[in-house]
């Protein structure tokens, strides 16, 4: 890693060792300069070029940065410089290409098979940067309308390319928003419902309220109940198996509910999922809100990942029974191209959502033009009152590439994945853990028996991640466990990965594999 | 309005009149094209060119626009392309430029005097441009080192240009993040402090937990208090007079927090306020904290707007006693050139945050070089795990303006107000409402006693400032509402703003003022 070159002042101490004297400081910039139409020209394609270099150099940096806590902290000085170094802003640049690039883990890399992706493209990072630069705060609709209209037209757009009911679209009658993270969209989702519900059976009772979801629901659900004061015993996590592709069984949650119901408790609450983080599971929309709805029970949709896939008409399926859902979220920032961050709820009665977070004071400038309409102010939409025009990089990305392009993209990541899949299947070393339903594969090395077959399965599995993760020049994954078994997860999705990579990936896996099982043959 | 552009296919239906054949939609880009370098430098070249030439051109907008709801709804069609039109990024640009901006309140304005400022910069800006390219999701160490590396340090160096404690920061013991806004700030230290009063008096008591702020505090503590389920009645707003410049009084607060217990219920939280929104009064911190203290409440210091004023030593006294609060947050995107959105929040115990936020899955990453080190995984900061690389940003606003620059820039807009707030108390006819503190004038025009006197005042006033905002060509600003009296406010912060843009204001003022006085008096 190239040493710091930050020579700059700070309340004239020594920095890394040089001491610069005060006086070669630049002055700080004059008050008009920092918005200045012709700085911002410079520094701005400076910018646009730096990160063009870094999408062309992007299949050389290692994935994961092989580094340790605190490598970067000791390279920055303690203190902001008092006064800008000369040409602090090229000098900044340089220091993201020396000091911080390297030490980042790379997530549009095309070698990046991790987490879930986070998906780039050109068109949602010029968004990104468009919106930072017109700044814009629609928090209601006077404070900036094209910004809240934009984003009730690109809901209903999204909604419609996902094959999602009207019910839940402004078009009928329900409307949607774009947050930044499903934890938010689930806990707004929540106070809604629990509001609703405690309307109902009396103020006092949020320690009677229960939740439900799977074992294999993402914790952001836990998190987000938590949160809203729902008591950590009244989630209930509802075993899913294997036999049920980690499917979460309405019979179960029927049983679940109506035991709570016995004790005295309100359910709530079901938290759904479609795509599920382990394994994208896929939970049966249809049975599961019917079982709710005889409890009365809100019943949300996490499709966080694979709500992008539905895009395609071919994976209409998965949410067969949709209609009947209060509300229903998807990251548009995971594969649909729109860059961190962005998720998208959709509720169907909008009014639930906003009498749980309204807000009313009186320097919320009104609109003459808005008295007798009934105008959204997406401050009561969410847990935040500022917030940014992320509609804008939507609108983009669904004009510049379509709704065809965006299935083009799934589709291609698809077929990646069925490939990786077949090279599994392919080699009888390994075994695909988990029905593939979209562009994740989890597999396994099977152990030998002469190891310790079942034993010591997870343990070889580890280490075969492991060993895989730190070639550097090799793919980076990541794991899950479930019912027992640790398994391997290659997510296809990142926007630069081709066929070629996924290939390469199964390679180096295959070595790896190989040369892990003859160390310990040895050690044995 | 020009007419919109969209004559591309959607579902072969007509748009706007125009049925456009299906062959003349372009073909959907291919996948490898979506993240192309090439791609990226031309579309990008043209962002940064659109968004300097909308600088340039930022004084021409009127602030706020003359549209009515649904103006934009109305013009767009119903549906998103199936395919992109023909150069579409190009087409799209020119429907930013020619149907939104327009529809647009323009924050960046010189002229936007309304709410609190949302302050861009060319390095803001762009450093929001360069968190979108690089799009990583450090919601772990391992995850993103660099990233999270970063934002460990800036909040340190936030802090000390802040003159806030070290036992704020993580130099210090404590430590902060960077979040979107001051609602999530103030929820997750409102759940940390929950849990551990939870803890202590028994987790079902959620309902006899009460929380304070003032009749000024912004609506964002009661809506966070809301979603963390403190019941609607324990929800102290404590009352505020002209007297003492309404600021929260620590007399009011032990009387209300010894009632409470003395009814049996628990004092969980204070939210006190540095800088309020309707007319910028502080809160006494040191003896309200010694408040909340004897009775084992959490202090957080909102500082929303007032924190970017503490880069100014002059300003440090506004926060004398804040050694001994619990968590202190501040919106760098409000004043401190860090463009939307970015809060930073600083809390003594970390532990205390994490301990209500934590979240664990195996799907998590571990990195081998994090094992046996006490590594901040910020998922465990925030509401969110997906987050946003938002040091980036900061850190080079930092670096390319320095602690002077910001000094500098604050100072200016300081100057202003109180150009701004003489030119109000020269002129008979008006008065200043509120003691000017920072960079916000709250004033309003006195009513002739002919008039109406009092009875008329707030009802002018209101006129006043429709007519004002009515202009176009001048000022927009915002209003409040303060024990009783209708008043306008001035906020000076927009980076654009020069000494010329108030004296413009106040002349418009001064002219409608004249205009309305007359003509009521005429129908008088």
């Amino acid at each position: 890693m190239a040493p710091p070159s930050h020579c700059y002042i700070s309340n004239g101490a020594p920095q890394n060792g040089v001491v610069v004297p005060v006086e070669t400081g630049t002055l700080p910039p004059q008050d008009s300069h920092l918005l200045d139409p012709d700085e911002f020209r410079r520094q701005g394609h400076q910018v646009i070029d730096f990160i063009a270099d870094y999408y062309a150099r992007m299949g050389e940096y290692p994935v994961h940065p092989s580094v340790n806590p605190g490598f970067l902290r000791r390279e920055l000085p303690a203190d902001a410089p008092s006064r800008p170094e000369r040409d602090a802003f090229d000098a900044a640049l340089r220091d993201v290409r020396d000091l911080i690039l390297p030490g980042l883990t790379h997530w549009q890399s095309p070698r990046h098979f991790a987490h879930f992706p986070a998906s780039s493209s050109t068109v949602g990072a010029l968004g990104e940067a468009l919106t930072a630069g017109i700044n814009v705060v629609p928090f209601t609709w006077a404070a900036s309308p094209a910004a809240t209209e934009l984003e009730m037209v690109v809901v209903d757009w999204l909604g419609k390319a996902l094959h999602l009911p009207e019910s839940l679209m402004f078009c009928g009658g329900g409307g949607g928003t774009l947050l930044g993270t499903t934890c938010e969209a689930i806990l707004c989702a929540l106070v809604a419902a629990r509001d609703r519900k405690l309307a109902d059976i009396g103020s006092r009772r949020i320690g009677d309220l229960v939740v439900y979801c799977s074992d294999q629901t993402h914790f952001a659900f836990r998190k987000a109940a938590h949160i809203a004061g729902i008591h950590r015993d009244n989630c209930r996590e509802i075993a899913t198996c294997r036999d049920d592709m980690f499917a979460l069984s309405p019979a179960e949650l029927h049983a679940a509910m109506q035991a709570d119901v016995d004790a005295g408790l309100a359910p709530l609450f079901l938290c759904a999922t479609v795509g599920t983080t382990q394994t994208t599971a896929v939970d049966p929309i249809r049975e599961l809100s019917a079982v709710a709805a005889a409890h009365g029970a809100w019943v949300h949709v996490d499709a966080a990942y694979a709500g992008s896939a539905l895009v395609c008409p071919e994976f209409r399926h998965v949410i067969d029974g949709v209609e009947a859902v209060d509300s229903f979220s998807t990251n548009a920032h995971k594969w649909l191209l729109a860059n961190n961050d962005c998720c998208a709820l959709w509720v169907m009665r909008p009014s639930l959502l906003a009498a749980a977070l309204r807000t009313e004071q009186e320097y919320i400038l009104k609109d003459a033009a808005a008295e007798g309409h009934d105008v959204v102010d997406y401050k009561d939409w969410s847990v935040t009152l500022t917030r940014r025009f992320r509609a804008l990089k939507v609108w983009l990305v669904l004009r510049c590439y379509g709704v065809e392009g965006l299935r083009a993209h799934v589709r291609a990541h698809m077929s990646m994945a069925a490939s990786f899949e077949s090279m599994v299947r392919a080699d009888a070393r390994f075994e695909v853990t988990a029905t593939r339903q979209f562009a994740l594969v989890c597999f396994r090395l099977r152990s030998p028996e002469k190891l310790g077959g079942e034993e010591t399965a997870n343990e070889l599995n580890r280490r075969l991640l492991e060993e895989v993760n730190a070639t550097g020049s090799g793919p980076y994954m990541s794991s899950a466990m479930v019912g027992g078994i640790y398994m391997l997860r290659c997510a296809v999705g990142s926007t630069l990965t081709e066929e070629r990579h996924v290939r390469e990936a199964w390679k180096v896996l295959q070595d790896q594999a190989a040369s892990l099982l003859r160390k310990m043959e040895i050690d044995n």
